[in-house]
């Protein structure tokens, strides 16, 4: 079937012909026994494997007058890569689902599938296969599988935490959540997108295309870490899991975020930049515990430690996790 | 947080209130080394590791007038395990991720849930982790990512069918695409929803709960399948595929058929219970080529040979591969 000319919506294409133009732009090499293109894809994962997924929704998840594709894909990618890190794992292989109304341009496809592909080459992984559907008008969402492998290490889980190691964190805190707060302020009541451009692009950088210092998920595994954990719902709400799955309180000194917060308060209100500091999701650094006995690597720094008790202490006072809810829009439990 | 007494809709409780309902339900067993609940789940897989993923809408991929939660989740289990047959692999764990809008119903996602969980078991894989995003009013997506093992074997790919192989299918052909003729039919025009009742239950019982011969897979790789697909776009489409990927032309003997069309023929006519057994999707049978060094297993009937040249023939003429397409409503490529 002859594709009109110039193909400007997915539906101008076959879902053949569309695959022709997405699989070179997501090509990572050849490092999978068997790629995309067949009923499934054959990885040579040696030992244990480490396997996370996530799903992102247009209008839930992202909004299409914020975010380009190409955000959306250092997005879906971090998010994923970020859980594997979390086990002290090395992220090996990704797998992508794509759902988009038949009217979606294909040059946001394209471009979503080139940054795809080029955030896998960065981090070593392949994009080993994937499905496409159509949606209803108005839908969209992109999920992601992703798989690791453990070299050697045990996987570094939540529950491991013990009274006496130290609380540390490779990565920032807050930068996302300054960049939401940053555009939610500027779009509010009857001012628009316009307002947006006005923003300092740097406090937007990490809410729009968030990076994870990866590499550290395996390091602090190696280093002897006790506990990790992704922090996607913010500090307090992922340093309270580490506490329940434990048996364990962590207590965050807020003297150790000095930095977080001078850095937030550049933007915001001190009030503000405490609450993106503490509560502020989908940063991504890691959050770990780590023995006495061990050294905290380089890169890590000790913002508190884990005692006896249950819950989490700011500044040795008990406070509630905060974090976030995706159906009733309001904090979790 | 207190949740209201009677949750009914997804809204009226938090997400971690609706996985402490969900997660039971799923319970596979301790299988995995590490499962749902931590940044992701570690899975004892032995060699290499086969992967797909597949996600179904609303409103594309289901009806939610003709389909109950339960059907879904046998399809979407279903299809995705059918693809990792297909390789000549055995299934071992799925990744599940939901999308759904604040108000649907609690009753139906524990449905899904519960059928998932049975499925799972039924098939010895473990549900091993997932992810609950919220979703835009009118809209559901669930994405399912499978992975499964070797055992040993190689994988049996679409390209290796040679000139002189035996085609052959595990299952049955156009059971599902009867169900959905009978389905379009019963509603098409003004008549209304009724008129499905009066549909034989027979009839649809393989569009709504669709089944494949899972281990049939491993079966025909251990007995030297060179060649192998599951049917999901139907046996023309995925026979052509086979020929393509493999440099060779599939010939298909329709009176080997037989069974398949006198079976639709019960319900439709001649013309359409050939369409449906030639074209049918969603069928989830396993179509195999086998060289005529070895021999063919129990439970898997020849319909055909594989014969020099390209493309797919019909009782000897040459027929253009027919399907569907996911963005464009028509024919594919």
């Amino acid at each position: 079937m002859p594709a009109s000319p110039q193909p400007r919506i997915v539906s101008d294409l076959t879902e053949s012909q569309l695959l022709d133009r997405l699989l070179p732009l997501m090509d990572t090499g050849p490092a999978e026994r068997v790629g995309p293109g067949d009923d499934a894809a054959v990885l040579d994962l040696a030992g244990p494997v480490v396997a996370t997924t996530d799903v992102v929704v247009r209008g839930v998840d992202w909004r299409e007058d914020w975010s380009e594709p190409e955000d959306l894909a250092v997005k879906v990618v971090t998010q994923n890569l970020a859980d594997i890190a979390a086990m002290g794992a090395r992220p090996r292989s990704l797998l992508l689902t794509l759902t988009m109304e038949p009217t979606t341009e294909v040059e946001w496809v394209l471009r979503l599938a080139a940054q795809l592909g080029q955030e896998c080459r960065r981090y070593g992984v392949s994009a080993a296969g994937g499905d496409l559907s159509g949606a209803p008008p108005g839908f969209a969402s992109i999920g992601v599988t992703a798989l690791g492998v453990l070299d050697g290490v045990s996987p570094v889980l939540r529950s491991g935490a013990r009274t006496g190691d130290r609380v540390a964190v490779a990565g920032s805190l807050g930068r996302s959540a300054v960049g939401l707060s940053l555009l939610l302020a500027a779009t509010a009541g009857s001012r628009g997108v316009g307002d947006v451009a006005a923003v300092p692009r740097e406090a937007l950088a990490h809410h729009r295309r968030p990076s994870s210092p990866l590499s550290q998920g395996p390091i602090a595994a190696r280093a002897g870490a006790s506990a990790m954990i992704d922090i996607s719902d913010g500090l307090l709400r992922d340093a309270g899991r580490i506490g329940r799955a434990s048996g364990v309180a962590v207590s965050i000194d807020s003297a150790a975020l000095a930095p977080d917060l001078n850095w937030a308060e550049r933007y915001l209100s001190r009030e503000e930049a405490r609450a993106c500091v503490l509560t502020g999701g989908e940063e991504h650094s890691l959050l770990a515990c780590f023995p006495a006995t061990v050294e905290v690597p380089p890169w890590w720094r000790v913002i508190g430690e884990v005692v006896a008790g249950e819950g989490l202490l700011l500044d040795g006072r008990a406070v509630p996790a905060g974090g976030w809810d995706h159906f009733a829009d309001r904090p979790g439990a």
